[in-house]
Formats: C-alpha cells, structure tokens, sequence
C-alpha cells in the first residue's frame, strides 16, 4: 500500500518549481542595475591596472581544506563520481593564491568577479544568499610597506564616490591587536578566541562581551577589563595613534611599534591620495573572522559620517536603527595576507585584498533607488517599430522587418511585434517602456515616410491625431540619433 | 607498514596545484578578449531587445531530469549534504523554461551567459571544456509562423559580422526531416534513432553512416537507399524548396507541406532582414541531437562561403583541412522548441533560441590574432607614473601618489611602483606595455611640472636624452587625454 502511494506520487507529482534554498534568479532591471554596479567597479578596479582573472567554479577539495577554519562546513561538496574530489570556491582569495602558487606568478594586481558558494542560513531580506557575488582587487608582490595597502583603500573611496555610497572604512592592524591582547595579559594560546569576542563588538554591547571572555573562555576578568579600556577607542587615525603611542607599556611591544609605524605611514598615503580622513575609522575593536590576515584589516559599512564615539555609543545607534533602515553588515572588506600563498609552495607572496559584497551593494542601491524613481526599464530598446492602417490593412509585416533592420545596422536597439497583422493597442502596450515609435502607414510608405514620435504616458498614445512628425525613411537613422542623445 | 606510508604521504604530500580535469583559468589578454567576444555578442543582444537573465550555477536535480536523453550521464551532481539534491545545470536552454514556468512568463526574449557544465572527455586544443560558456538568446510566446525564428537567424547574421568570423548557418526542419523518414519508410519507432545516424554525415562519409543504419539499427536497405537520396541534398533555400515540392510523395505528406511553407515564409522574411543567401545553407542532413527540437534547426559552422556542394564532398573538404586548421565544431546551434516548457507546468509556451559557443569563437578569434598581431596586453593602464633623480634622491613617493591620484581623479587609467625609492629602468620594465609615461624630477617638480613622454619599444626608453616633453602639472590631463584618443 505504502509503496503503491509512493509510486504514483512520483509518477504523478509536478517537478516543483523553484531554484534550490538560498538561491534566486535575476531577471531584467534587476540584472541591468546589478550590471551597473559590475561596471562601475570594474572601471575602478582597470584605472588601477587591475588584471582580470577567472578560475573554475570549482576547485580540488584539498586547494579548500584548512583554509576557512570552522567555516569549512559551509563548502559545497560535489558529489564524486569516480574521479576528482572536487567542492564550489567559498570566496576568491583561496583561487587566487593557489593561482599564483600554480603559475609562480610574483607579482600582479588582480581583479575577480564572480559567485561564491556558503551552505550558511540565507537571509534574503538582508541580501545574505548561499550564492552570491564578490568582486575582488587583490595586490600581490613584494612591495614598501602600506604603499599597496594604501592603494586598496584609494579604490574603497572611488569606488563608493562612483556608486555615491557614503561609506566609512574601519581600519585595524593585526599586530597591534594581537599586542593588545599580549600586553593586556592574554595567554598566547587564547588570542585568536578572545579575538572573535571582541570582533562582535559591533553587534552586542561590551557586558555580554566580557562575559563570553571570562565565564565561556576562561579569561581573568582583570584582563578582559584591561582589553576593555583598549577595544572601546575609534577615531581619525592621527587621534589613535597619539593615545597608543602616549602608552609607554604598548609602545615597548614591537608587534605594536610595527604596527603603529604602519599606521602612520597609511596615514600619510592616504593623505597622498586624497581620501578625506572623515572616510577613514581606525577601530581597536574590529578583528575580522579570518585566520590567515597577518597586518591592515578593514571592513567597510555604509553610514552618512565617521562618528569618533566609543564602541558602546555604535552599539547603541546600531540597535536604534535596527527596526528602520536596511542593515546589511559590512559592504566591503578586507586585509593584508603574507603568509596564504606559502601555503601551497616554497615562495611567499605578500598580498593585500578587499572583496566587495556585490549582493549587499545591489540591495542598498535598490531600496534607494525605488524611493527616488519608481520603476526601471527590463531591457534597452529605444525604438518600436510599429504600423497602421484600415479595414483592408495587411500588418506591412515586411515593411517593419525593412525598417527595423535598418535601425539594427545603424546599431539603434529596435523591436517590432512578431505578428503578421497586430492591432496598434497591442502595438503601442508592447512599448511601454520604449522612448520613441516608428508609425508605418500605406499612404506614408508610397511616399518613402514614417511618423516617428516620441511615446509619453499612456493615455496620449492611442491619440490618433498625435501621430508623430513625418520623416523621410532615409533620414530616419539620423533623427532617432538626435532624440536619443 | 601501508598505514603508515599513507599517513606519511597525507602529512607531507604537497597539495595538488591544478585545477580540476577539464577545467582552466582565464588571466589578462585571454580574459579581455572573452570580454570583448562577450560585448559584441550581448550588445546584439540588447539591440534585439533582450532581457537579461541569470539563473543559479546548480538547480534542483527533478528540474533537469528527463531533459537530455542519454546525455544525463554527463550532469555534475552536488554532494547530498542532508538538503535538497542538486546538480549543476548543463545549458541554459533547461533553467530558461522552468523560470518560464515557475513565474508564469507568456512572451519574453531573454538572454543569459552564463558557464554550463558537462562531465565529457575534454579535448582542450579544439576548445571543448567541462566548464564553459554559453551565450543564449531564446524569443518565448505565441506569435506568427517563423518570425522570431528569422530574427533569431538575423541575430546570429550580426553577431557574426560584429566579430568578422565568416560563417554558413546550416538550416534544416524537424518536421521536414521526420517527414522524409516517413515518407522513405522508416518505422516510427525507428525516426529518433535513424536521426542521429543521419546527423554523423558531417563527420563521416555516406557508406559509414547506411551501414550503421542498416547493420546496426536494423533499416531495410531499401529503406536507406531512400533517405540517402534526400539527404545529401543542400543549397540555398529556394533551390532546396523547389527540389522538394517538384515531389508529390514528399509533399502529400502533411508535417513535410507545413515545415516547407515555413522554409518559404522563412526565406522572405531573412530577405526583409537582410541576411545574405549565401550566409544561409537549406542542409537535408542537419538533425541536432537533443529530442525536444519541433521545427526550424540551425547550426553555425565558421567556413569562408556557402556552398552548394552534396554532403559527400563536405566530408572530403572537411577532411582535407583536418590536419591544417582548427576544427572547432559547431560555433552556434539552436531551434525551435515548443513544448519544453509545458513540461514543467499547463501552459506550453512555444520558443525558439540560439546558443552561442563562446569558447569555440574564443579559439577561433584568437589563433587569427594570433597570425595578425602577436601579444595583446594583459591590463588597460594608459599612463606610468615614475621618478628619476641623482644620488641623494629620495623616490619622491608621495609625488608620484599625487600625481596618480591627479589622473585616477579624471578617470585616466594609471599606475606607479609601489616601492619608496624605485630604480629608472625597474619603473620602465614595469611600464613594458604602457603607452604613456609621465616622469618626475626634483628640478621639475620645484617648477610645477612633469615630463610626459610617449612610449615605444624598449631600447630608447631609458635614454636620457629624450625625456619627454615638458609639461604643467595643471595641464596634465588634458595632454594626456589628446594623446590617449
């Protein structure tokens, strides 16, 4: 009986239609607004002499393994059949090291775009997908210190400049964090746990902090209060600076004096470039989840200024804010990894890298966008081609396919219903969101003419005393140019 | 002993440094010339009015089953990870109808490229990849006879042009050819079978292909005989047209009279279109592999002109070149398909739609420019930004900042070394295939200017003598933009 239901419910149920959890198909003004923004930083990442690359989808599963810690189990596996083991790329910093291990390649800015794959719990609303977009600049070489870094976060700024994005970028350093920790009293073996509390600084306020590092890690209180009066500071990176290097007991640590020197040479770079130092916040507290960054970590939120409160106060406006506008975590981000590319040959290859969360970008633009103009246009037609005529009218079918062609080779993007007599209602609804009408009639034809007219809003258009100016067919191409400039 | 050497192997074994069989990656020139194949080819596109798509890379496993016949061995399954089954998808056409009728689209023309994948024996050299791309516009929706077939055929004519490939669309119909087996005698049980025999005549000669007819599938010799002689007939359409309705056998067949007054709407309206008839082969022996094909089919195949040869002197001609030129297959493919998507749910709306096989026309393209012009370059930089000074000279690092953020300001594409004190010739090798150089000096600079100069091959380039000219930092730009145009 069991087994006789079974069967009939697999011969007969409907394969159900939808794109698997996680997952979501792009269609139309979506894609062209998405396109946009590929554009855009595209343009920024080639005025800086970016080098695109592409990799595989998918990567040998041991190019993966040991590089995500606990994320690892995030990866989607491809099944294996009989031959490699095989898994889809979590990010494009791991492709891109076993790319340069693969190639001995030295030195190189590279630029990616392209999809990633995490098995983590979608949240659509907040553009948080199981596959999404990255697009990532990542500079690879042997260089001076902070230069490359500096030039990273010049694209940050132009790039959000481009997409007019006010943004501001945390910035952090490696070194003097895990000074921080040293000097502040951490064992050596708990730095990188007592790391990833302090990074959830921006979302849960400094007690619950705290209690994870003494009650679940074991830490002395004494020392998680020390980290505390550390971590609660942000600010432009002049005023940071000044109170670390005021601290004699952190200014004796040389992972912190290398990293304050740092600091200040980005300091001056930035200035070099131009980027406003209202763009910039060097926040003790942001840590970054990933094991392999070795200097410069940062992290890009959007946010109308740089505010110089405490970590507490961010808290606070955070959860203010939480209930009204769309919260979509960091935009961008980012850091310096020396030490990624050794491990997959002898030679290290320093490099410093952001990845713009394309998704998250797309989802604040959008909810703008929508405010400000209503709908957008699903394609780029600019012309429709369309006829006209009486009782005994034919369609002229292959005088619209005549017209329309020579838009096409004129490069103008055209349409015409593919119907061999269509009412002009069903004409003029097809282009609705077409800025301009080519009217074919049998009386303007004989003479060589079309009506072309510019299409407003509805109502207007079926108006058959406005039926557009009448113009020789071959001076077509050229009036069309001049109303679509 | 063999535990203990696997363990050993795993603990010191090096990671593989490769990307997965039949898999490759895409860097600098290779990339740009994707990206201009991509352009040519989504600009038609856009000109047709298309709509962009993108699907997810993996759908649910049910959506593909039972779409590819025996080519179902070829889909990569995900690892089953306690979630939905998946796979990824392998073409564009499958994802296109199940987001047809999962949104209840009536009428759209859509295009997507996107990379598909096949678990085939790849054959690097000729371009057959198991990750690839495809470029596909489809025209859904009920709409008179052959129309949007011809302005897919006039789609495929522009694309073509727009990459100056010289091409032959080989054209044939579904209904025409099951008609010619019917007609010939081949049972109907026996078409689909006996199709796919006939479809190996580009590849092998008349007697290879009625002896696996007769032999292996079991066809009357007669029967053979019969098929042969309509077969191996192709020529522009009009000539085939009137070979076909000169017999009355063929045309007493219904299916046969309907595919040849599409075959005559087809031809007007390609001439309305403006597509050459020598662009056009009317090919007896097209058949296309996939089953859900149900009127017009077409491939492109990359061949200087049109000929109106029989099928047996295009295997010698083809056999001839073998050894000589790149044989890439079929650059284009497609059909018309109606009742795919009612497959998926109660409507059935009728589509038809090319696939272009971007990697092929990569391959193609790139052995010409090759031949033509030699290296191509790997990133956009216009301008290299350098310094040159004496003995004491400091690098003039944040001059050099200055001066590039100047450019990347005006949007002008430019890089600098990212070292403090960089040597002359370092900065020149690193600007190799840099059309422009601007070159600080101290002396300059306490002036307010920079030295532009052109760069040309390599031995003049670290002349002292010819620096360039001398210009205002303020005017900078401006020269810059005059000689970039």
């Amino acid at each position: 009986m069991a087994s006789k239901e079974g069967k009939e419910k697999s011969k007969g149920a409907a394969v159900q239609l939808k794109t698997p959890k996680g997952t979501r198909d792009w269609i139309g003004a979506d894609m062209i607004l998405r396109d946009e923004i590929f554009t855009k930083i595209t343009d920024v990442f080639k005025r800086h002499g970016g080098v695109p690359l592409d990799t595989p989808v998918f990567e040998l599963k041991e190019v993966l393994a040991g590089k995500y810690g606990e994320d690892s189990r995030l990866i989607y596996d491809l099944a294996d059949q009989g031959g490699e083991l095989t898994a889809l790329r979590y990010d494009l910093t791991v492709p891109f090291a076993r790319w340069l291990a693969m190639n001995k390649v030295q030195q190189i800015k590279r630029y990616q775009i392209a999809k990633v794959y995490r098995r983590d719990q979608p949240a659509v609303a907040r553009g948080r997908m199981r596959e999404f977009y990255q697009c990532d600049l990542d500079i690879a070489g042997t260089y001076d210190r902070m230069i490359p870094d500096a030039e990273i976060l010049r694209v940050v700024y132009e790039i959000f400049e481009s997409l007019q994005e006010q943004i501001v970028i945390k910035l952090n350093h490696r070194q003097i964090l895990d000074g921080i920790f040293a000097v502040a009293g951490v064992p050596s073996d708990k730095i990188r746990t007592i790391s990833s509390a302090v990074d959830k600084l921006d979302k849960a306020p400094w007690a619950d902090v705290k209690k994870e590092m003494v009650e679940e890690k074991g830490l002395e209180e004494s020392v998680a209060d020390r980290i505390g009066e550390y971590v609660k500071h942000n600010g432009d990176i002049p005023t940071i600076l000044s109170l670390l290097q005021a601290d004699a007991t952190l200014c004796a640590n040389s992972d912190i004096k290398q990293g304050l020197e740092d600091m200040g040479l980005l300091a001056s770079y930035l200035d070099a470039f131009g980027v406003p130092s209202n763009k910039v916040s060097f926040d003790l507290s942001l840590c970054r989840g990933l094991d392999y960054y070795t200097g410069l970590i940062f992290e890009v939120i959007n946010q109308p200024s740089a505010s110089s409160s405490t970590a507490d106060s961010n808290v606070k406006s955070s959860k203010k804010k939480g209930g009204e506008e769309i919260q979509v975590g960091s935009i961008a981000a980012g850091g310096r990894y020396d030490n990624l590319v050794g491990m997959y040959g002898k030679t290290q290859i320093p490099c410093v890298g952001i990845s713009f969360g394309v998704d998250r970008i797309y989802t604040l633009i959008k909810a703008k966008r929508e405010k400000e103009e209503g709908t957008s246009r699903v394609r780029e037609t600019d012309v429709y081609v369309m006829a006209f005529g009486g009782g005994s009218f034919d369609g002229m079918l292959k005088e619209r396919m005549r017209i329309a062609r020579r838009l096409w080779d004129a490069g103008i993007k055209a349409e015409f219903t593919a119907k061999t007599k269509p009412r002009l209602p069903q004409q003029f609804k097809a282009a609705e969101d077409v800025p301009l009408g080519v009217i074919l009639g049998e009386d303007e034809s004989a003479n060589g003419q079309v009506r072309l007219k510019v299409l407003g809003s509805g109502a207007a258009e079926t108006d058959e005393k406005d039926r557009g100016q009448l113009v020789s067919e071959d001076d077509l191409v050229a009036e069309i140019k001049k109303l679509l400039i």
